[in-house]
């Protein structure tokens, strides 16, 4: 897998640089393909995005083995690095958790998101027992030979488990402990005025993302914030299906198509976002 | 599957109301979700928006398990009818078309559209060919005690082994001879003018579907020229493809995360889509 070393650490050089990383974040072929397209130096995918679109609410109700071969798909689509999220990884302990990036670096992807909110619950898993996958990732990425950006992402400040004047302390606390276990970046999800981005980037310093939502500072306070990686999250999906909504109330209240027509791209355009452009990587090479 | 029966005679119904059936093509879940809950009486997956979504170019490319399992994901989401795009049929001859055709419906698909043109070639299918193929399907579906809507599709008028002039009058003779087969609706490929479609209408005597794109007459005037079903082809996917452009210039160009935030649908409302609304029909009931 030398091409994914080479790919994952150029996906890592992409957090150190001087400008944030904009990450958006695709849930089938053509829209990955739009967005490097478009110049993005790296895509990911989102889960809900990637979850819903195949036909499952956000979790980890989608089987491993489909949830990897559409990972595989959209690997195989892009020659940017692709980084999947992996929601809590599939898996119940460090082995399936392992088991789960090994298929999708095997499916093509040279990073992934970990959150540390148990799917079905929703409750926190113990910090011990985060790190313990997260070094253990590390360890399986070392052996493949695939240097992966590791963004672990906590739900501490949304946790209702915790007092609400102590979930800052708290998200602190576990994004330092995911960083010290062998995370590339950490995401604290609900991260969204700038006080609070700024507190948390300098007490981390370390990759910090932050979710683009209505409220967030433009690009760029987030770079005098010192932020390094806005992603879209489920954002573009968002986007998408309120397009849908407005075609089709155009249609059906106005019998107009105007919506469904302004700003199209053509088929032969669309065609074109599913021809190859990469072979995918064979767990062999 | 008689609760398969009912839907395909409802979607039938829908061709023969005084109205014009518009019927929205979709690619995934999501998408055929917010057709349904906008108020569309039946939606249609187009094989471009699904093949592509997919990460195969249009055609037959996809692996036929995988298409008929992606037809299987979106009629177990939604309630309303789903009429399957089916390209040429994956499978040569009417014996492969009809497994195809018997899987779709297992599946949950309650109507088809079956084009007459060689998919890798692009060359027209002999007309008595495409014929075998309809019949066997009629008699397959009656078979299954599943009366679905066949929507025969000609490519006559784009088709270059044929001298400009005498499209047209191809057009016509291969869409009254899969009538008479036992299509229920029949579709020109390419048929946009308001005088031919008046032409074509008044010559096949049955409902004629026609396609979306600029430069088609409005809804009213299709209404007063006889026509019974307008479809969306990939419409949707082009306007959505168009919609992750603007997107990403707008964050690339600009800065900005304006079109990705307006507009925009919650996460709640995502997930939702992806909520069984029905029970997957099963091949024993």
């Amino acid at each position: 897998m030398s091409g994914l070393a080479e790919k994952a650490e150029a996906f890592r050089q992409l957090h150190h640089g001087n400008g944030i990383l904009v990450l958006p974040n695709a849930w089938d072929v053509p829209s990955a393909r739009t967005f490097e397209d478009a110049g993005f130096p790296a895509v990911a995918t989102s889960s809900a995005g990637l979850l819903v679109s195949h036909g499952y609410p956000d979790g980890e109700g989608m089987p491993r083995r489909e949830f990897v071969r559409a990972i595989g798909r959209i690997a195989s689509a892009i020659a940017v690095p692709l980084s999947a999220d992996l929601v809590a990884g599939f898996g119940r302990g460090p082995r399936g958790v392992v088991a789960t990036v090994r298929a999708v670096i095997e499916a093509g992807a040279v990073g992934i998101n970990l959150e540390d909110k148990e799917p079905v619950r929703g409750s926190l898993f113990p910090v011990p027992a985060q790190v313990r996958k997260i070094r253990a990732i590390r360890e399986a990425a070392t052996s493949l030979g695939v240097p992966i950006v590791i963004n672990g992402r906590t739900d501490a400040l949304r946790a209702e488990s915790i007092d609400a004047t102590k979930r800052f302390d708290e998200a602190i606390r576990r994004a330092t402990a995911y960083r010290d276990a062998g995370a590339d970046c950490v995401y604290p999800m609900g991260l969204t005025d700038g006080p609070s981005i700024e507190r948390f980037v300098r007490a981390l310093q370390c990759p910090v993302n932050v979710m683009v939502r209505a409220g967030l500072p433009p690009l760029s306070e987030l770079a005098r914030l010192g932020v390094k990686r806005v992603s879209f999250g489920p954002g573009a999906s968002y986007a998408t299906m309120g397009l849908l909504r407005r075609i089709s109330e155009d249609v059906l209240k106005r019998g107009s198509f105007a919506s469904l027509l302004d700003g199209a791209i053509s088929f032969d355009e669309l065609n074109r976002l599913a021809v190859p452009r990469t072979a995918p990587p064979s767990p062999s090479d």
